[in-house]
């Protein structure tokens, strides 16, 4: 062992120890007389003494040490005349009596600080330097101990961890798949797994009425900012389980996390409707840190001579409470806000909800106050508040009102980063219908098992059926979703008869999990979480990148290692594929 | 949730309780009077009754399940009349009074007992059927078990699990990789990882100082029996410690997996160097639940007129205890053995040393009895031992001999599997030379260090360099390997040097590897279990395959799912790839 102790846990009672310590110099400072070194390592800084009257070549050797040199010392444990109270080991500091040099270092082309001068781009390619820094160090540490507290949970309750192959089939449905030549079977491919979800469930067949993993899985997407193509998934399926039994199950996982993790006791979560999310807060994942729910005003608001208002789908309002206040350049810029291309309203109109009692609007001159008034009273505003009004096609305008009720949530900081508010959204609908390839598509995925009570509809009126699908959120976040599967071949028929699937399709693609159903398969449920995602969530972060390792850009690029890169003619060869691009070598 | 108790907990105790069960069908017996059915969970086995008398029509549609059909019954805990001592529900049954019949099931394949009548193939193919089975039920269990087990006690230790991508680029050096075409960098490649060596490192120089994985590694190699493309690897790296840590380190925790999963106090595990290893037992990961050491002869044997010991490079023996009796055929057996085209030898030398004192051999002719005394001395026989005796070149005839003697270890049951002999292998050598290619390879991998004392040879005579590399083995089968690691980039260039790599060669493929050395990189070592295999030793088996949820065959499929399977036009197009195999839709 290089060293008896680390840099983090040496205090005053281990004054007039002899020690040795290894770890990386932090700073330097000299100071005439005396050298300091504050030599860190994953577990703290420790302050390294030098003194030039007692030993001037060794301190002359302490100021030769560079930043970011990894060094050994060896040296006694003394107190500290200035004591340093942020750090646990502030009261001591090590007096040298010898110097090893392990390894010397370059300039680190970015300082390795909390707030380092590191652009993003420099340091995702020298990431084993941004690894040495608190804020990535700490985040690395947070995602093993939540991923010991799931794996210990679950194990308690019974789920067994098991691996599923990550070279599997490709499958049309879904997002598009990364494929792998296969050198020993020619002109056939692997694929690399979205997620195992049909492995778990022939898991639920074989009798493993309890499984999870904590998994990489791939897809091969056009990445958006913070999405990464392969990413983990804490996976999980049961046997002999309703609904109800999942939600228990895995609200009991995350009371269970937000003890351990962050020291919070949490209430029991609560649940809404798909529909009701929607019509409240325009999206299947609301934030409800605060309130500002959404009130139709389509009635309301159609009766006069706005030809706008008269001609939209849908009107709705938000309230702001005590913003009736802003000025004409806070109303703008809300304005602004809604007429981005993401955000995609074309106006915003307000009305401002006066101290006086009088209200002031953007729409005044089609409106009488006595109409405002019903408009303030139906979004139970008080004098102060000031109500926000979007109008237009209804899916439209609900997911541009969303947007802007994050954004005042956002003004007005109402979302407290250490404040955690989980929902379950339930009753999500079985499909939904695409325009542009006027088919319909699992709202879930294919095998989630329509509500008994509406399974009739199926034919007759798909999008009217709901699943048992269920998705977990934290804070505007969806951490995680699932639903109650088929397990019984006819339905699984229908189901895939819904999406356009032949019979000969189906068989081709899903043979082996419809065979499968017929040799006794269980009622089963499960549910997936992005694991990447809880880590931020957890941390009260937006950003997954800092919680993995080594991350790729937006391009699917490590450019640390300068992956993907060029392959030999040969390898191309032995897997007999061709590269259609010119100059590959 | 379907039932309130599993198949597995209920006693005695619980008698006159009212219970609901839900299974799979195992057996069903049809008393004329009685039916009794045999339902089976993930937990146990629970006998259902049903009485004619009572409920002839309950009984009656007990009568119509067939096996494997899921079923959840209600019914009351009784005593049983005839106990079945064997299986820990055996003093109770239920009677039953409400049967559901959860799915129907076809008539497996096979039978899902112990001792199932279905192959191999047929069990792959329904893999899902073969997991209900008892012997690969428990494996999985065990599996998870001991992966909790290292998790937590590497945890415990301070090791941080850290996920390493599984994306890559790919390296020539080493075994051939798969490789997943980029669609979004054209005619580019990612690799998937034979291991994250190089990321593991970077870790270290990063400042983790503990890091370990539970990881999948990929390698694209032909499938000789009990190899799979895919498969999970133990990986662990540590800063500042030397070997002696790294040994000392793991060994506890094998003491701790020997202890908790089999209950066996282990003691200190022995160490022999590499060169001791092949002379005394002929390969690098001897069995030494028993003895048998290889005896070398050639100097002894070579001063009569026997030609082909004259001609040997190297002649040695070993003494099987209490053979002397072996038969003609017995030992024919034992010549047809060494002859197999896996063993190689040209035949087997044979000297029985009999009760009275005499030696009879197959090479009388040309020794004396006093010849063949000395011989018998030399190896350590006692009257009543056989002697066999091999020679020929002499790193081929030390492996013919390992088999031979393995294969007499396994005639006098000296392989008993539920003994565990750990040995640490060390001190092996840096690089061996490959005749085919005639160039020097890495005997671990490129990145282990040199022993300090033995680095001055690089240059004129690799060969002779040793490594601080080790292997643990337990059994005959190597487990786990690994090495102390080089942090320093001039000593990486020497190594890349001897392995025949150009400057640009080595900075083009680990230039990264190269570059970090140069910002801090501490001294580091590490070592890897192979997990598959590491399941089968501690339950004295042979094959990995069943340790595995769904493996592969050795043509690298899953004939359960079809995979590797053909991919479409569009797919391959969008990857800008063709494949050279026609008509492969």
């Amino acid at each position: 062992m290089y060293r008896t102790n680390t840099c983090g846990e040496l205090t005053l009672s281990e004054t007039g120890k002899k020690v040795v310590l290894c770890g990386w110099v932090q700073k330097s400072r000299d100071l005439g007389g005396m050298t300091f070194i504050d030599l860190r390592d994953r577990y703290g800084i420790t302050q390294l003494t030098f003194n030039m009257e007692v030993n001037s070549s060794l301190c002359e050797q302490a100021r030769t040490l560079g930043r970011e040199y990894v060094i050994q010392v060896e040296g006694v444990v003394a107190e500290r005349y200035n004591k340093n109270k942020n750090i646990p080991t502030g009261d001591i500091e090590i007096i040298v009596e010898t110097i090893t040099v392990l390894n010397e270092a370059k300039l680190p082309p970015f300082t390795i600080e909390d707030n380092t001068d590191g652009g993003e781009e420099l340091r995702m390619q020298y990431r084993y330097l941004d690894i040495r820094r608190n804020a990535v160090k700490n985040n690395l540490l947070f995602r093993h101990k939540l991923s010991m507290e799931i794996r210990n949970y679950l194990s308690e309750k019974g789920f067994i961890e098991i691996e599923t192959p990550f070279l599997i089939s490709s499958t049309p449905e879904g997002a598009r798949d990364f494929i792998v030549p296969s050198r020993m079977n020619e002109g056939k491919f692997y694929a690399l797994p979205q997620s195992p979800q049909t492995f778990k469930q022939l898991l639920m067949i074989g009798g493993m009425d309890k499984y999870f993993q904590i998994v990489r899985c791939f897809r091969d997407e056009d990445l958006r900012a913070d999405r990464q193509p392969e990413f983990t998934q804490v996976d999980c399926e049961t046997s002999f389980v309703t609904q109800e039994d999942v939600l228990q199950t895995f609200e009991g996982l995350y009371k269970d996390l937000f003890q351990k993790m962050k020291g919070i006791t949490m209430e029991d979560f609560p649940r809404m409707t798909y529909d009701k999310a929607m019509n409240t807060y325009g999206c299947d994942k609301p934030d409800i840190r605060f309130g500002m729910p959404f009130v139709e005003l389509t009635e309301l608001l159609q009766h006069r001579h706005f030809a706008i208002f008269n001609d939209a789908e849908y009107i709705v309002g938000v309230c702001a409470e005590n913003c009736a206040g802003y000025t004409r350049k806070q109303l703008d810029a809300l304005t602004d806000f809604v007429k981005r291309p993401q955000v995609g309203a074309s106006g915003l109109v307000y009305l401002q909800c006066n101290e006086d009692g009088s209200f002031k609007s953007s729409v005044d001159k089609f409106y009488t106050q006595e109409d405002l008034q019903a408009v303030a009273s139906k979004c139970n505003a008080k004098a102060g508040d000031l109500i926000l009004i979007l109008c237009g096609k209804k899916e439209h305008t609900q997911k541009s009102m969303c947007e802007l009720r994050l954004e005042m949530g956002n003004r007005l900081e109402l979302r407290n980063p250490n404040l955690f508010k989980p929902l379950w959204i339930v009753d999500f609908p079985l499909f939904e219908w695409d325009e542009e390839t006027q088919r319909f598509y699992a709202k879930h995925h294919p095998f989630t098992a329509p509500k008994p009570e509406d399974e009739y509809l199926m034919e007759t009126n798909p999008i009217a059926v709901r699943a048992n699908a269920y998705d977990l959120v934290i804070n505007g976040v969806e951490v995680g979703g699932g639903s109650v599967r088929i397990f019984q071949r006819e339905t699984q028929k229908k189901m895939f008869k819904v999406l356009g699937f032949s019979d000969e399709e189906a068989q081709k693609q899903f043979g082996f999990l419809m065979n499968a159903f017929e040799y006794g398969a269980p009622p089963h449920a499960g549910i997936a979480f992005g694991f990447d995602r809880m880590c931020a969530v957890f941390c009260g972060v937006d950003s997954i990148r800092d919680f993995i390792a080594f991350p790729k850009n937006n391009a699917g690029k490590d450019v640390m290692i300068n992956a993907p890169s060029t392959v030999s003619k040969e390898q191309l060869n032995e897997l007999n594929i061709i590269s259609t691009v010119k100059d590959i070598q």
